[in-house]
């Protein structure tokens, strides 16, 4: 099933289900066209996994095997960095100058020109309050999955310990357009990502560091998970720029196609 | 005026005034000791400052001016972290092990012994949802100040590009014991720790590098603060271990004492 949150036409908030017809809620079809499609969860986190596709870790001219990271690396964004469907996300200006980041290089990534990057990922939304999750039975507490992009802003990021001015602004993070329960997505779905219309990724050769199994058991180690949270499970090669004006989609297989605009 | 959150007897949850007597609640006096107290604000994030108390940054190693940074850094840690007055937070396991931490120094902190250090805050607590406030303005937002201890897992925090196992795990961030409002704390309060009744830690002497005014400036030009979310200054010097069974005490000027419990 694809859960989809919606406003109506009188401002009420509905849960309903997103299907070859439309959505449907209370008897009453609606045409996805003539509502306000929401964020499928509200999430208290998102917790990503950095640099968990091996192709991707070498564009940002790391070394394989060498560079592979032992553990699953963590960061965080905040509720406030949700967007969702049919929404448009302002990019934030950087603070980091030209002159800081003189000498700096990131992979094949310029720095200094307040470089934004789409990350197109896919996302686990938990469906119970957790801890201590083994990797047997993480099934049991994920509700399905969603696309998600990773927004980022590299210059600040370079600067950063801590990737918040980097990774956690306002619109960092938008999702949707469903929540699809696990029976209709592969356990290391395809992803892939358009802008204005041109694909920019497609994880369908790439390979995952560490399975959902693993970061979902590994984080819930030392955090609570609460329902509508997202482990969100890294990007894949392609990673490029965005600027104003530009549409973006992402599908995940079995999710389907959210698609969201930026603005500078 | 000190504003606190508790659960009477009855098991409602009760926001009244800690004055001199005792809480204050719909004409009702409630004794501290007979209640619950809960954390005094419900933050969807804590946007912590690194690094922002020149003899803390001095005793981790670090050099001044030379290691002084040139903006506020920070970190995030989310509502899983939040305990209250008269919590006991479960200290995590760490997952880095003496092998990987071979090597590697953080000023007089020994790496490699499971240490989870105390840090004594001053946390600001936002009044309304805002973005971009100028450093003029930033009282406007302010809903009051509360005790903090940033609780830190020295050895995966130092294996961590981001911290979160090092910084984010449940109960990692006990607040309170009241929401004081502004007229009640000086700008750049007097902070003070003691573990198990023997004081650690004392900020009279100390300097913030970044005040209120630029921690919260800066912060908000890249995301938008929600009310009860809370800013958390940094801690100055004398950062040291706990361990099962310790008590912690932290006074922040004008706020009042928290007090929390550590198992292993």
């Amino acid at each position: 099933m694809r859960k989809v949150r919606f406003r109506d036409q009188a401002g009420a908030t509905r849960e309903g289900e997103w299907d070859d017809d439309g959505i449907q809620f209370g008897g009453t079809e609606y045409d996805p066209a003539e509502v306000d499609i929401l964020p499928p969860v509200e999430p208290t986190k998102i917790v990503c996994v950095a640099a968990n596709y091996i192709e991707h870790i070498k564009e940002a001219g790391r070394s394989i095997p060498e560079d592979l990271p032992p553990r699953p690396g963590f960061f965080l964004k905040g509720p406030n960095a949700v967007a969702g469907h049919g929404d448009t996300v302002t990019l934030p200006t950087p603070a980091a100058t030209e002159e800081e980041l003189a000498g700096r290089e990131k992979g094949d990534i310029v720095l200094g020109q307040g470089r934004m990057d789409y990350e197109g990922e896919f996302g686990v939304v938990i469906g119970e309050q957790c801890r201590n999750v083994s990797e047997d039975d993480y099934l049991d507490v994920v509700a399905g999955y969603t696309c998600l992009n990773d927004i980022s802003n590299r210059d600040d990021q370079d600067l950063e310990r801590n990737w918040v001015r980097g990774k956690a602004f306002d619109g960092s993070a938008p999702i949707g357009p469903v929540l699809a329960t696990p029976d209709e997505v592969p356990e290391e779905p395809r992803v892939q990502l358009w802008v204005n219309g041109e694909q920019r990724q497609d994880s369908n050769n790439d390979e995952l560091v560490f399975p959902v199994s693993k970061a979902i058991s590994e984080v819930s180690r030392f955090l609570t998970l609460e329902p509508g949270d997202i482990v969100a499970m890294g990007t894949t090669v392609g990673v490029g720029p965005l600027s104003d004006g530009d549409t973006v989609d992402i599908e995940v297989e079995g999710v389907g196609r959210l698609t969201h605009y930026v603005e500078a």
